[in-house]
């Protein structure tokens, strides 16, 4: 099973593109899409929108798990943040994907297994479990990468339990 | 000149098309587009967008004017407001028409000529701007048909000043 995880942002959106085998699971591609500051903001929705379509081309992921927005202090960020949000739902859903939300405590419980662990913590075990020779770059993919983590193991979960029904 | 004006909003989103022939302004169609409360967040981004590419597609504005979001009290609506506003950002980019965004205080501002009117004052000068009938409805057709309306001041007035250099 492939799963894209998806860290948005307006400068910067997360990719992250996991395979699950078993219990094993393996990061096939991760990065950002990035867009010019210079730029106006209906331009840089488009550019993140095409980015995504791209990785969904390239990959067919079966499907997306997006972080839930943590209310920052800032009520600027926020907005440009969820404005992103909007345009990676939108673009998964138009490309028949189903999507899966994660609040960052969430991600934080299945990656760490502390729902309270700092930054670090998660991109130390997100680089341990897809075995990666090094901390995932920059932090949006390793975030992306975490989300795609933590679908999968309560996917995994799911089906255990299923199956022991 | 034809404009489109926008109201983004996750359940309902309001638009407005104001045609301008020199200082004389008309309301050429306004209305909703609206999404079910039970349906998941991507699949209302989804129809959100098409119902924006189907009013493009049948009245051609040159240009789209957004109005800016408020800092609502509420985070949780901000940030579902900003996403459908992301949506909106997105489709008028992708269709290649420029977007202008407005705080409140310029449309009310440019509409009643007070910045701190009140919604209702608002809706009476878009009803007698435009020689509607009655006061348009509902308050986002009404609130988009505004915007729409300060675009148009701006734009106007810019023209005069160019002119008279």
């Amino acid at each position: 099973m492939l799963v894209l995880g998806i860290d948005p942002g307006t400068a910067t959106t997360g990719f992250g593109v996991v395979k699950a085998e078993g219990s094993r699971m393996q990061a096939v591609d991760y990065g950002i899409i990035s867009t010019p500051a210079n730029m106006d903001m209906p331009d840089r929705l488009c550019l993140i929108h095409e980015g995504l379509v791209k990785i969904i081309a390239q990959y067919q992921p079966q499907m997306v798990a997006v972080e839930q927005i943590f209310y920052h202090r800032n009520a600027k960020t926020v907005i440009t943040v969820a404005q992103s949000r909007g345009v990676v739902l939108y673009t998964a859903a138009s490309e028949g994907i189903q999507v899966y939300e994660y609040t960052p405590l969430q991600v934080k419980q299945s990656v760490v297994g502390y729902g309270q662990a700092e930054k670090r913590q998660v991109q130390m075990m997100v680089q341990r479990i897809l075995s990666l020779k090094e901390v995932p770059k920059p932090d949006d993919a390793a975030d992306a990468l975490a989300v795609a983590i933590c679908h999968l193991h309560g996917h995994r979960l799911e089906q255990i339990y299923r199956s022991e029904l």
